[in-house]
């Protein structure tokens, strides 16, 4: 096997049989992936999540995880918010013709790992190989099913008075990505890269009152709590001092001109529910690791519907928009 | 809003949105695709078949389809080739900086139009922007669910004698491509790019004996044929003069140094039965259009276990290996 992609391993053909028997198919090794053809079989049941994304982080690799993780997580997460249990992906990979294989390796490795850890079987998947300029190194597209286990209220049911969590410190995986693609110091700075589904299952179990779940990547915070708010009779007060941010994070933001709540997360979730669920609800989250940092940040309000307001440090009152422009393209 | 993609659009921020409610969401109108957040919720209760492909088609419309009819039709296929009829779709974008949005809205609107056609729906999606230079106007992924209907044989259950299907003309797809992308004279050579469910649908409700069906795409009807025999105790044994193949395909082919049974199909079957039910299966395909054309062109054999010989028209045998290499790069 040669040591790096060529045009031939998207033929259709050996080459193509050769890396997905010899590197894609070990790695996710499973039943359903085994099965001939292009498609999974898979038992089902129940009412069913599904979600997809494409990655294209660049750099491939960063502190704290790389676009295989990335591609895993990102997809694991986008189910447990739906308040189903995450259970199977596909993985489709477009490869740039030069690409080294050992790169391929690294990130195949990468991907069963994150999903050993987070529960979930690769099933099924596609290999496609674009000409050198083409692409950037390599794509990743993941989509997954999971199994409803949990209804949530939904913007609807949220009442002026509802909290507002977040799981915990904001802006890590951007700031991570950021440096490192500018080549800059990034020794502590990590991306939280992680699966939330043992989080969010942890949390749906434990309290009835969860209105809404989202995990803010792309926009960050502030721009997911815009999306919620927006055309709603209800508005997001926010304090400013309550939103953790690691203080290594809001140094590097301070030095590249970004702010932490619209720097995406990867490992992150935030919730509104009702306030007389929220002790509970923090006490539960803490006791995870990807909790542990779990904070009130604010609650929802009947004035400045629509919005979203941070009440600041210096005791000030700011809108917060959603992201307007490009502020970090290719971040996930 | 720009006539053209900017790395704004896939900032997650404000542009995103607009990109996906003012140009997706009215595509693909329907239920699950409207509810909140990354991932769609539907309705389950029975065993899913799920499949993935993402697609990297040069150039993006050719004679007879374009990238986003292939994106839907190709999931389709796949999904119905495991005797399941598919439902739901997802639709992942990589746009490259700079596409113009008048390209992205003839392939959406196309996806839509494949989408209605062949009965499923489109209810989850992602979007990315890549900077220019590192894609190629646009990649599209697609992941599909369908539900279980009829449990296929398998490989296992071929047995000698068992007769072997085509459901029309070969090589259609790959030569429109190849002329597309040359430049040459392409109007009377179209792609066979068309979602494969219903053909299905009718051949296994009318036998039993169908032990596998498969779309015979990258690397062509030769190609899929041997990965049927690879590592097995039969072997195939093709008619050249059985194979159906389009004068004006055989023409091109010819001139572009190409074999129809390694050229790409997109909207063509084969498949292994039981040869009493052959005439019966020919019957059923023979009354719709996707399988006007279709034919018996071999058998399964004891001898040349694992091979796939074909009988040449000057009476010949010649033994087909899968294709070797990079016959026809970004076909699909």
């Amino acid at each position: 096997m040669e040591e790096i992609i060529t045009l031939d391993y998207g033929s259709g053909g050996k080459k193509t049989s050769r890396l997905i028997e010899k590197y894609i198919v070990p790695r996710f090794d499973n039943a359903a992936l085994k099965s001939l053809g292009d498609g999974a079989v898979i038992p089902g049941g129940e009412t069913l999540a599904f979600s997809t994304d494409s990655f294209v982080v660049d750099p491939l690799f960063f502190p704290g995880g790389d676009i295989g993780k990335l591609a895993v997580c990102g997809t694991v997460n986008d189910i447990a918010m739906c308040g189903a249990e995450p259970r199977y992906l596909s993985c489709s990979l477009i490869l740039e013709e030069g690409l080294e294989m050992e790169t391929l390796e690294r990130v195949l490795q990468s991907m069963s790992a994150a999903a050993e850890a987070a529960g979930v079987q690769i099933v099924t998947g596609d290999t496609k190989v674009v000409d050198r300029g083409r692409g950037d190194k390599l794509y990743i597209n993941t989509a997954g099913i999971g199994v409803m286990r949990h209804a949530l209220g939904g913007l609807q049911a949220v009442k002026p008075g509802d909290a507002v969590l977040v799981s915990g410190t904001v802006g890590d995986h951007g700031t991570a990505v950021m440096l490192a693609r500018s080549g800059m110091m990034q020794g502590e700075v990590k991306s939280d890269c992680a699966a939330l589904n043992r989080l969010t299952e942890a949390m749906l179990a434990s309290v009835g009152g969860i209105r809404i779940l989202r995990d803010p990547t792309r926009g960050g915070l502030a721009t997911t709590l815009n999306e919620f708010t927006e055309g709603q009779l209800f508005g997001i007060e926010l304090e400013e001092a309550a939103i953790p941010v690691r203080p290594e994070v809001q140094a590097s933001c301070d030095m590249l001109g970004l702010e932490p709540i619209y720097c995406a997360n990867e490992g992150k979730l935030t919730c509104i529910c009702a306030s007389e669920d929220a002790e509970m609800l923090l006490r539960v989250m803490h006791a995870l690791p990807e909790g542990e940092n779990a904070a009130v940040i604010g609650r929802v309000t009947e004035e400045a519907a629509g919005k979203v307001v941070m009440k600041t440090d210096l005791g000030g009152r700011r809108i917060l928009q959603k992201l307007a422009g490009a502020q970090l393209p290719r971040i996930c």
